[in-house]
């Protein structure tokens, strides 16, 4: 029996958005049906021009469009009323995708929704290594944010194989996206998240209830990926090389070396785009191999970890589609499934 | 009768020359043997992930780089002496060019050198659509830098169509590359050149000797994409439409409109990323469409551009390759193939 | 006869008003009756904890301000019924000062506006050293902006004495202040004005009648400071000595120069910080020196300077209201008296 | 009896440098002799247009400084030979002062050596609120680096009174200073500190060898005051409120608070440079009120707060002479000469 590929729709072709798209269309078992938004900027006119169907996100939103010069395919509503898709994946700005999920309910259309969502909106909070399993088949899931996803990969798995006791994560964040980086940027400044424990920590026992873990953020003078600087209690004591194997064990997370040249998140950013994938992106957690350090009695781990806050989560969205339409019931299939198609690896250089 | 295709060795992977690696290899008329460098940091084991093979450009530093983990196949000289290479594109620090030329002569190699180095080590500076021709057959050709280039493309264009009586080009330089971001760069500052004029307008007159030129030069807080603002006096009286019809006939410019939303040299990293392009290299020069403006007397033309300082010489030194080694002998035909080759456009979005 | 202070009361507590509100108590001639606002945040209470009477602008916010912690001593209106102001400074955002026009009007109160007003809200704008004798008298005068006020003193000051045909001037501005830096800044790109020329050139015209000059202006991802680059055409052949003896003549304008380490903007708020004022606030207009160029045929004219954003126009802002009270009558006279109460210098170093 | 003022010389005008000059000009128990430095530019020339005389610190620069345009007084060693210094203030560059030390003790002078030297060059290292009387009388001192000196305080403070069983502090550097922003900056990035821990905690430990600290350190994309982010685990459960009382009364940190409108570092420079005092100077540790929170079993606060990288040391400097001199002997009456003289206060608003 031939099945028929998955029927795709990202509503918002944002940042995560137009990732999310171009993931996709890499996919054999997925099928992009087009990507609906609500302007008609050159964001929107560049998925034009690369062939892929728009739609207006809202109905009163189509003659501005029009006129902005995109080719308008339809309305969101009418696409979801005639059955023409299976899966919206919602990339829309945080708190909107909340209103939209009424819109997905109407038609009985399964829905992925992004980290700027609360976690009750779809019940569901998911980092494919880590719960896979929790989504399979439901209608809704949430794919957490970058800082959440990566801190659920590394700390996740230095709980699952040695024990957690207490983490401490430090995020110093990019302040805003590249895009936007014309109108609402911070200039020669650190801004501090002054709500202590940031809403990283509590957002990742989302994921993993187990994990006892405080965040503190702060916004620093750059727009590309965040910092994460992690000091990890253990239950047991453990040796550098026991946490390097489990990192190495464990999926979308590489090792960067100081030693190699590789000093800050500009270098970071430089070696993503020798990677040659589109627009540079990186999927994978970099991890400083020579930041990773224990304490004296052996019971708490240092490490210092970039985030690559534009595309760490792409792969986790199209895992979050394999689970929820039951495509695949294995997260390590699913992962592999997305990893190949997305060249993601587990060495950089 | 088969043409064999023309042995390439980029001496030197830093910026520029990881890029010119990869343009080669896309080229059905060149063949890359391989890249040398001195060191052994993250960007040559990538070159070598990548599966180029890599060289050292001293015999000193062999030892070096073996030991820094980089496999390396023989030194440059030998490359050189053994007869394995028919052009070196040379992409060592300014200055170094000079030092290795003797080498290349040594071995009656032909050798594409950039803008770093001197107008008089090559005799002749290059930007393919303005003198192509002069370089057929030569030994040696420079390629000029992103600026002058940029320049020569732009007011080059402009002063062959309309006849320019003076142009004076203020350009905001991007402080320092991404890679070396963490050592060099400047910080909530603008540094100017205090030399007037600074080098790029002489440098623009290697290439268009007729050209009557000034140019002022300032470092922004920026590290990515110079900015260039041109005030362009003609001989004649224009409109606006003439000087649209000029830019949209060039080859390797294309319009951009802050009425699209592109609002900076971000936007325009952003659309570049979006291209999908390895790396977001973008090698066409983004002129706003909506910059454009003409004095009440016609005589004075008004334009605005973004230099892409990291890419948008690397058709130049393809073309530069074809036109020393006369692998095509017209310009159109050269960048058309390298244009086709890199994917180079017309129209972004 | 002993004559009275003149009372001035400064509406709008921010970048410019704080600045006004210390320079009009070092003056002896004046007396600063409080300032007005609108808000409660830090700004304002530092007003209060240095001895300043706080007003609210609008009845409105009384009782949010008190809420806010502040000791609101009454209304701007009641001020101004009960004739216990003679000029009001209005330095509040952009466009508001002309909705406050007609308050000043109904109470007969003179004002002194800044120049984010159009020119029309008061029929003068004014830069001490142009044209301090035209508003002599009158009720309503503006003070243009940093950048206007920089242009009209040193263009203006080669065009009084050298005679300009033609002045460029482009400017990298700094893209925010310093207190909103947190929120609307740029970040690593540089955002440029598309439509040409920026309103700087027209708005110099409008203190000097008589300047042919376009201007084009740009953000720069800095926060403190624009950078001025100018070619100037004269009239007459004229060598780099003749300009130096011009701006050395010339009121608040300084030289900085490369050869004694000033590189940049950074080098020149770091000067200003040495100076020991009050903020670390430049009145003057820093020209380097070694920037002063003059073209083959001695009829162009480049430099480059600083324009201090947040000060450069105080003590305009004193002469202004020393103007139209009619305190002095001699622009000379009131340069000098301010000049001495702020300090205000012809050496840095 | 009339006791005459100690004669101190600073040697070093840099960041540092310059201030204590400054400093010790206020004091009236000091008299400051001049200040000795290795250059000649506009940083020196500045300190003589202030009428302070300018020493060579080495001998074989005296004729390129004078050269340079710098009245030279003499050398540094004839001065110390001559008897007429009491105490050098070393702030030269980082590990200049080891070297300059043989030189202090062969004329038996007193000297005070900066953060940038080891502990073990002066074997004292100072932060007047922690441990002044150790100092007494010796003949070497060292004040910590601003880092280390804020966490004395804060940390310091909290250890003292509540009793800290493990601190974690994670430190977001300034990249480089103002002065120096031109040329080794950072842009768009952060660099992390791959030793774990930063040196910031052994530090401390010198200053206080009970407190139990780790610190993890980056430099972020800014030029101005550091931001420090503190988990503090505490022997005994405590609330808000004891927290804020400790901090209440140690001196030299104040409160700041994001109700009012201070969100970032960029707020504190404005505050500080409304302060009016030289420089924009803050010898204050500002604390977020509203970033101090206690975990739910109160055994861990959680605080951040801005180090004012450049002038935080200030007083402690002038209280380190007083201490070696025997000026003072109990640190309250230092401390409260010190900053009543600098006007240190303990409410910013």
């Amino acid at each position: 029996m031939v099945r028929t590929a998955v029927k795709v729709l990202v509503n918002g072709y944002g940042v995560i958005g137009k990732r999310v798209a171009d993931a996709v269309i890499k996919q054999d078992d997925l099928k992009l049906v087009g990507i609906s938004d609500v302007v008609a900027d050159w964001r929107v006119k560049m998925a034009q021009a690369k062939g892929i169907n728009v739609y207006a996100s809202l109905p009163e939103k189509v003659d501005e469009m029009k006129k902005g010069g995109v080719q308008v395919h339809g309305t969101l509503e009418n696409l979801l009323r005639d059955g023409d898709v299976d899966v919206v994946v919602d990339c829309t700005p945080a708190k909107v995708g909340a209103k939209n999920k009424s819109l997905y309910e109407k038609y009985g259309i399964k829905g992925v929704f992004q980290g700027g969502e609360r976690h009750e909106v779809a019940g569901i909070s998911f980092v494919a290594q880590r719960n896979y399993e929790d989504a399979l088949g439901k209608q809704f899931v949430r794919v957490v944010s970058c800082n959440t996803t990566a801190i659920c990969r590394v700390v996740g798995g230095l709980h699952e194989r040695l024990g957690v006791s207490k983490a401490r994560v430090v995020i110093i964040r990019r302040a805003v996206d590249v895009w936007e980086s014309s109108r609402t940027g911070i200039m020669n400044t650190v801004v501090p998240e002054l709500h202590i424990p940031s809403h990283h920590g509590p957002d990742a026992q989302t994921v993993i209830p187990s994990l006892n873990i405080t965040t503190l953020a702060a916004k620093g003078s750059h727009n590309l990926y965040h910092l994460h600087m992690a000091m990890v209690e253990l239950k047991n004591q453990v040796r550098v090389e026991d946490v390097i194997n489990v990192l190495e064990s464990e999926p979308r997370i590489v090792f960067v070396s100081g030693s190699d040249g590789v000093e800050g998140l500009n270098s970071i950013f430089e070696i993503s785009r020798d990677l040659g994938r589109s627009r540079g992106d990186l999927y994978e957690v970099p991890v400083w191999y020579d930041s990773i350090s224990v304490s004296h009695d052996g019971k708490e781990v240092y490490l210092i970890w970039a985030t690559p806050n534009e595309s760490n989560v792409i792969p986790e969205n199209i895992d979050a589609i394999r689970s929820i339409t039951e495509l695949e019931s294995n997260r390590f299939n699913s992962i592999k499934k997305t990893d190949t198609s997305l060249n993601v690896i587990k060495k950089l250089y």
